[in-house]
């Protein structure tokens, strides 16, 4: 069998009729931008049967043109609460049970909606997944998958953040959602796995990373092995897996240097009065660059896992940005990534769990 | 006692006779580059007394200018063998006796050289540290701190890499040693110490970050809690303590950001001709940033707890970059970081024990 080749079948019918709850109170521009972004999305995805945009009644009629969106595919629920990006997620999600988070989850476990995008508290959002949706049956863990910007494509990290403390098993797990998202959404033919460790020689690492790279080994994808930072923007790898800590820290750093070289670069080009030329007329460079670095416009991550799409964009998305999650959600929805994700989860565990008989039970599963 | 305030008081009299045994042998670039930023450091630090260097005599006498130096401060130490970027440390610096580096880490060990820079194999050199030079007492674990620049100063995280698996305990003495170096050689009034975590609230984070935490806030340190990877470039923290398998997936993952980044940013700028025009108008801005950023450049690392001052340059480095590692060397070895460090950390270790005896021998140290 070529490795990873049980993934390349696509589900032969692709799903039309989709419909997408939009939770559009949780970010830090207001639900204004989010609506722009929606109507964008609307815009460009005929193939979009419903949005329902989940928040304050009142602010969302504020922010939509005077006579709505003339799009009889958008309907407003309405909610009284939101959930704080300091709340504490499972405890705000249990006590605010009209908060815009759980409603819009609410519609998808209810079959009302296929998927959910959100740019409010990450925690918040998976819990509401997790609580709400439910997890895929066989999926151990739900997990944040990031995906970053390298020179002519992406990549994908996961988990980013929601599993603190990881077993080689959830990892393995994570291994198999991330290359069904990098092959079905992101299009990549046969993703290349790599477990996130601290040189690509065998057995470098630690005892979660070495013995993931055991599981990994069994199963069919297209496995790497050891991946180091260095890899991450150089093309070697398309998916990336480690635990939520290191996930986390990794993602968090790269986004504050992103950001700090953009700022460092303007304050050199305003030095003096030829810099600003030259930065005015390479302007266009500039803008390009961001449009794919910057966090705060690239930057999203699809919850994997759960019983139904959700997708995290950044708090800080603007226009283009929400526009470009929900073109994400719907690539997931369309190529009907969660079927993929049973199946392949399910002959994953056969094989784990063979694994585990095999070493007498004794394993980190 | 003000926080930080007992890492304050400088030990009055600074170093003034300074020897430095200089692996040439490591560098990507061959010791040519080497040699010509060793000449460098040596014109503008009168205070150096003597430059060993150590490596290959005939590859040594090629590099150097037709009359040698003609500083009578220069002192060439043949050897015959070099520790290679592949081998397993401790084996090649067990095998190898005659290598560049396993040589000069004697001639600090036999008290010859007060410190060592080399370009070489980061766990070859860390080995003979370790094996051959031997840890400061009290020191339970040396470390690779990596010295990281942002906007306005730098930042140093630490450990880089030397240690996968750490105890609490280590890394309230890498909170320690980091807090010196920050104060003692970039002077840093009163360093900010932070427990890289995956959110800034008390908590946060995993086993080892929630017990590190708690030590650290025992010691005299100007401990700020858990930051997070959006701190690092924010002028937030200037010591960022975490496990080897963390810190060294969060250097490299950086460093591969800025190299794409640059990259990107080239190809950008190449796309039309205007474009060129600007960004040669505006070149002296990318030299500069880059001269800031480029790891290649900037990169180094000094190796804390030894017997000895220990600067790991980054293979890559060329001239200058050689150059700013001797004079942070110089820096370490004037400024007596390592008595400082036997001081604090003998202190250090005395509030810990207090607090192992308190909490019935039990904790994680």
């Amino acid at each position: 069998m070529v490795p990873g080749c049980y993934l390349k079948p696509r589900l032969k019918s692709q799903k039309s009729d989709m419909r997408i709850a939009v939770d559009v109170m949780g970010g830090d521009h207001g639900c204004g931008v989010v609506i722009a972004g929606v109507k964008r999305a609307l815009e460009e995805n005929k193939d979009l049967s419903a949005i329902y945009l989940v928040g304050n009644k009142d602010e969302i009629h504020a922010a939509l043109p005077p006579r709505g969106f003339r799009d009889h595919r958008v309907r407003v629920i309405h909610t009284t609460e939101v959930v704080g990006m300091c709340e504490k997620p499972v405890v705000a999600l249990r006590k605010k049970t009209d908060s815009s988070i759980a409603r819009a989850a609410e519609l998808v476990s209810e079959g009302k909606a296929d998927a959910l995008v959100s740019l409010g508290n990450t925690g918040g959002i998976f819990a509401a997944g997790t609580f709400k949706i439910g997890r895929i049956a066989g999926v151990d863990r739900g997990c944040i998958a990031t995906v970053m910007p390298r020179q002519e494509s992406e990549f994908v990290l996961l988990d980013a953040g929601a599993n603190v403390e990881c077993k080689p098993m959830h990892l393995a797990q994570f291994a198999v959602m991330g290359s069904i998202y990098s092959h079905e959404v992101l299009g990549h033919e046969n993703p290349r796995v790599g477990v996130l460790s601290i040189g690509t020689e065998e057995g470098k690492g630690n005892e979660l990373t070495r013995e993931t790279c055991r599981l990994c080994k069994k199963l069919n994808l297209n496995f790497i092995g050891n991946v180091e930072g260095h890899d991450l923007f150089k093309d070697h790898v398309d998916v990336v897996v480690c635990d939520g800590f290191v996930g986390n820290v990794v993602l968090k750093s790269l986004e504050s240097l992103a950001v700090a070289m953009f700022s460092m670069l303007k304050r050199e080009l305003m030095h003096s009065a030829q810099r600003q030329l030259g930065a005015y007329l390479a302007k266009g460079a500039f803008q390009s660059l961001r449009r794919r670095m910057d966090p705060e416009i690239y930057g999203g991550a699809p919850l994997l896992g759960f019983n139904g799409v959700v997708f995290k964009a950044h708090a800080a998305a603007r226009e283009r940005a929400v526009a470009s999650a929900v073109r994400m959600t719907i690539n997931a929805v369309k190529n009907q990534i969660n079927q993929t994700i049973a199946r392949d989860i399910a002959e994953a565990n056969r094989i784990l769990n063979l694994d585990k008989h095999e070493n007498g039970g004794t394993p980190n599963a």
